[in-house]
């Protein structure tokens, strides 16, 4: 199966084509975006396919240096944007004949989250990079190369589906914050709206936010007390929002 | 970054060693083990790695024939076993420089589960295989090559998860079965004991088996009325079991 080469071990078969994508959640200040999205940067390479087409951050595994796919991205990640993603996750493989023109590839694609403080530097160098609100993506406005809008797809599937039970969504948001910001954010990542008593009561519950003393935001006739979470490891609500 | 050549694009990069496993569960009648078992080979080729020991049921990706990795996962299944899996969804995928002795290599992993029923005619054969029950995996009892006491660890986590919260599992029941065979089950997937009252209540809620008329097991004395689940799709419990 194996022949022995120079380059090490070859494969009889047309080698694969190895690479990691990146599914960047962010969550950028209201007067910037209404809603979480993702990022997605033009490709320049006039040589390779989808030229100037838009795209999730990704790039080849590197054997020499990546010690597996998860560095792969994580350096990827670094490259673009200048720091490492805060959280990341695998959310799946895709893989196939078609999905690459140059051949048979295959892509590790992870799902990660940076909050949009740590982004503001980045932004302001006016990346070659586009925010792509996660209700465009659903209702199938952004046109993506290779299969990434399918990628987009299951990864919006997963937030949603963290939307329901977890508190991992409020990684994106900024240090401080109202408790309707944070609601805001869960319903725009379910995509239906949420009950607003009844989301109060199970934040609550999960005692998981800490008051930020004196802080408040709004006009003075009624401000809304500003909260931070306790402690960074998300939890999960006992039962879906 | 690629090189043209008559056997495609190459990276300049010392390519991948691309592969797929599959952890198969399966539940084998009471006789045979007390308890769901996953399905490992011998290795065989004196000229690879691992020489002689146990393995998850896996190889290389072909990417003459294999559309993508799930088609190649499941052209593999079929060869060890003679059939495909009955369900199989992706578990995770494991990469990096020193899984494989030959070179950095990638393995999608599948979840899969397949009756005992669609079996018992493969294991009559006497294959070069093993069942290991789920116990003794947990209890690291198992040695196998590569890195495929990891990757059985979080295939466990992921049934267990499942156990949890699906009825899932009850694919690897018999056609016909008891509550008591059921809640076993259950039990042995989750590692732990479950109140078995409130186990029936939960699984009368969701309503999804049907008594077989006439059909029970066990003595004279207080037969256990069979069961059948009323559709192959799986549905989730509204709480946690």
């Amino acid at each position: 199966m194996f022949k022995k080469t120079d380059k090490g071990f070859i494969s009889k078969y047309q080698p694969v084509i190895n690479t990691t994508d990146a599914v960047i959640f962010t969550l950028p200040p209201p007067e910037m975006a209404a809603e979480p999205v993702v990022i997605v940067y033009r490709r320049t390479d006039p040589d390779a396919p989808y030229f100037d087409r838009w795209a999730l951050p990704g790039g080849m595994i590197h054997t020499d240096s990546d010690a597996n796919d998860r560095a792969a991205c994580e350096r990827i990640v670094r490259e673009k944007l200048g720091m490492p993603p805060v959280y990341m996750e695998q959310l799946q493989t895709f893989s196939g004949a078609n999905r690459d023109p140059r051949g048979w590839s295959s892509s590790v694609v992870y799902f990660t989250l940076l909050p949009w403080e740590e982004l503001s530097d980045w932004w302001a160098t006016k990346p070659n990079a586009q925010l792509v609100p996660l209700s465009t993506s659903r209702k199938n406005l952004i046109s993506l190369a290779f299969d990434h809008e399918e990628i987009l797809r299951v990864a919006i599937e997963r937030i949603q589906a963290k939307a329901h039970y977890s508190t991992l969504p409020c990684m994106l948001l900024p240090k401080h914050f109202t408790i309707a910001q944070m609601h805001g954010m869960y319903e725009a990542l379910q995509g239906r709206e949420i009950n607003m008593a009844a989301f109060r009561r199970k934040v609550d519950k999960l005692d998981f936010l800490s008051q930020v003393k004196g802080a408040f935001e709004g006009g003075a006739q009624r401000p809304a007390q500003m909260y931070r979470m306790k402690h960074r490891e998300p939890t999960l609500f006992d039962r879906g929002l």
